[in-house]
């Protein structure tokens, strides 16, 4: 049997032309002219090479809710229209749920993601199927009750005891949905389970005001000091938002090896909160990477309008157009992304994973293309990726990816059926 | 001679499927099933039709700019980077840069567009040839000097005499830039003249904090106040940007029927303001638009980002999910665009100008489609857009334009020698 092996020759890097060579899972050789055998050839002429793009929180499956309520406050929002339509979901309405969004993401160039939703075995199938790299979390709700917590657990043995019929594409992570549904003890559980099997723990936290003013209610703490005092701050803790931190807080953070990942669409659109503290968490060394959150309250997984989104928010409400810049963008989207996932991803290098995508320069928005970032971050969208490879294998060549129609169709058809059933 | 006739067949418009005709530069029938001779025969099965977008702001030949200096405070941006290349301008340069915005506007599903710009005959030129409609502002600067106001009124005139040689999609308009470089006395004589050509007049005004602190200081009022009483405030003024002003201001506005134009995407990314009166202008019925600005600032020419942008800066910056619906979106892009300008477009209804577009609904971004309308203001961008017709002409077909590769091409050559001219 050959290996897989994959030539790009001539694309753009840093602004110079150069080949790639890809073996396995893995980048080989980068240089100016490289000579070899390979099964796939790709030229990538008027092409530029980047990162596969790293989605650091999203619940892919609800894809299937698109555009089925938006402009609403959070809670109606929750209980009139999502609650009560997901507890009717089904094994196939998630399945195709995370099928489209896989192709969404695809579509728009990222690799990897990290994700949280019920029944993770099923996103994990999609993404199986689907050639990138899923961090798929077992979400955890136990409404602080003992037996909810309980069957819980029973949960997360089970799905991580599935870990090795999966590639390594696919990774189980813990999911404790939120301070306000996850009890402090069940915490703590989830924070040793994670220690014992190696795994990350993917967290709500600090996304809106209601939250800490429940967090000082009900625990005596703003939800970091919470945190903190439950002694499970840790560098295995991934937290999506952390809108709402202090400085001390953001210091407990970086103290702690915490991860952050701002998701600047979603706190925007449900009106969440703003001043996401991106320069000063940076300052600390915290990694933070970028995120869509969730497709029923961002609509789209486009992690390349997310950079644009990021940047301008952050350089509007610090009134301070030098900060947040487009290489930072970039960076907290591909290398810092993989830094949080611990994957040997992110970069353009000799020996890193071959998750890359190749931009198509042929349009306005990289014209003229002073600075490839800066079109990349401000002026394109995710329309922009021709090529995508994942782990060296090709998920989509100019602009197609296998299968998409199927997946439109029945993602479409049992998002109808699911609204529709009583 | 025959007459351009167009029919589109099978096309989703407000969620149901029917035939539009067009006869010359006009919508003529919409129906169900439409049965007449057509030179142009289009199958709009799988698209929805939008009415054209209006891009109510922008600097068309900054294109050439684009990303050449970002991530820099406004003073040295334009003083370092922008000016001295825009004093270095010939008129090929303006022509491409032009040409190239008209492409990036048509890719993206805009027909119409209201300009600022130097030598704007030359913008004139490439509109007219590349088939939209373009209000194209005589830009005027007078730094307080009598006799720079003299030479600027003689281009005025000399530009309004050939209002006759262009067809009736270029529109002059007047442009004076701004109150901090534009005399109190010319803004009075740029009024007059107006008045008598029937023309409309363009303004950047109350658009950053130092702008509003420079008018106190000079004139003794903020920005709304000020022209107030120079009694220049009337129906054929519009604004661009307004981010500072009280609900006094927002009254004024009002009362005498002024028009205004935000810009989401350059407000942030040049930090100038986010707090943007919508809600407040649209209760007391200021027609409202929507704009991109130029793309040294903003980056590019995408008037659905700028929608989705709009949206979610205000509910953003007013913590309240419900404002600025997606649906409030759209029409400010349309029809209410169409209004600020005196168009009879901006709606798909019969009698209306043919400027129009179809949307491609297969893709992930419209699947599902329980939303149209929140589909494309949340999730898609302005590659969504398949067809292009403006005046009853097709300008796209496919996503494809023609000539395109010769204007990316000559635009990139002569934006990058213009940086290396001494």
């Amino acid at each position: 049997m050959r290996t897989n092996r994959i030539l790009i020759k001539n694309v753009q890097m840093d602004g110079h032309p150069t080949d790639i060579y890809i073996e396995k899972d893995t980048i080989k050789q980068i240089a100016p002219h490289i000579e070899t055998e390979a099964e796939t050839l790709i030229d990538g002429t008027g092409k530029a090479v980047i990162p596969g793009l790293i989605n650091g929180h999203t619940h892919a499956a609800m894809t299937l809710f698109r555009g089925f309520a938006d402009d609403m406050k959070l809670m109606p929002w929750l209980e009139q229209k999502i609650w009560p339509n997901e507890a009717k979901m089904q094994r196939e309405d998630i399945y195709w749920g995370a099928k489209l969004a896989c192709l969404e993401m695809i579509k728009s160039g990222t690799t990897t993601f990290l994700d949280m939703y019920q029944r993770p075995s099923i996103t994990a199938d999609a993404v199986e199927e689907m050639g990138l790299r899923g961090y798929i979390s077992a979400v955890c709700f136990d409404g602080f009750d003992p037996e909810k917590a309980d069957s819980c657990k029973r949960d997360c043995w089970k799905l991580f005891d599935k870990q090795h019929e999966y590639s390594r594409r696919v990774q189980f992570t813990m999911g404790p949905h939120a301070i306000y549904t996850v009890s402090g003890e069940f915490l703590r559980w989830i924070h040793e389970f994670s220690n014992e099997r190696g795994a990350l723990i993917h967290l709500h936290l600090a996304e809106t005001e209601e939250e800490v003013n429940f967090s000082k209610k009900r625990f005596g703490f703003t939800p970091v000091r919470y945190l903190y005092k439950l002694g499970i701050l840790s560098p295995r803790l991934v937290i999506a938002h952390a809108v709402y931190v202090d400085n001390d807080e953001i210091r407990m953070l970086a103290d702690h090896g915490v991860k952050v990942v701002h998701n600047p669409a979603s706190n925007m659109k449900l009106a969440s909160g703003i001043r996401f503290p991106f320069v000063e968490m940076k300052r600390l060394g915290i990694p933070v990477g970028i995120g869509t959150d969730g497709c029923s309250s961002s609509n789209n997984l486009d992690m390349v309008e997310a950079m644009k989104l990021a940047s301008l928010l952050g350089k509007a409400w610090r009134k301070d157009p030098e900060v947040l810049t487009a290489q930072e963008m970039l960076d907290a989207a591909t290398a810092v992304g993989a830094d949080i996932l611990g994957l040997k991803a992110g970069r353009i290098a000799e020996g890193y994973l071959a998750d890359l995508c190749l931009v198509d320069l042929k349009s306005a928005a990289f014209t003229p293309n002073f600075n490839f970032v800066s079109n990349l971050v401000y002026a394109a969208n995710g329309n922009c990726i021709d090529t995508v490879i994942c782990n060296g294998k090709v998920l989509m060549q100019e602009r197609r990816v296998p299968g998409e129609e199927e997946i439109l169709e029945q993602a479409a058809r049992r998002a109808y059926d699911l609204v529709a059933r009583s």
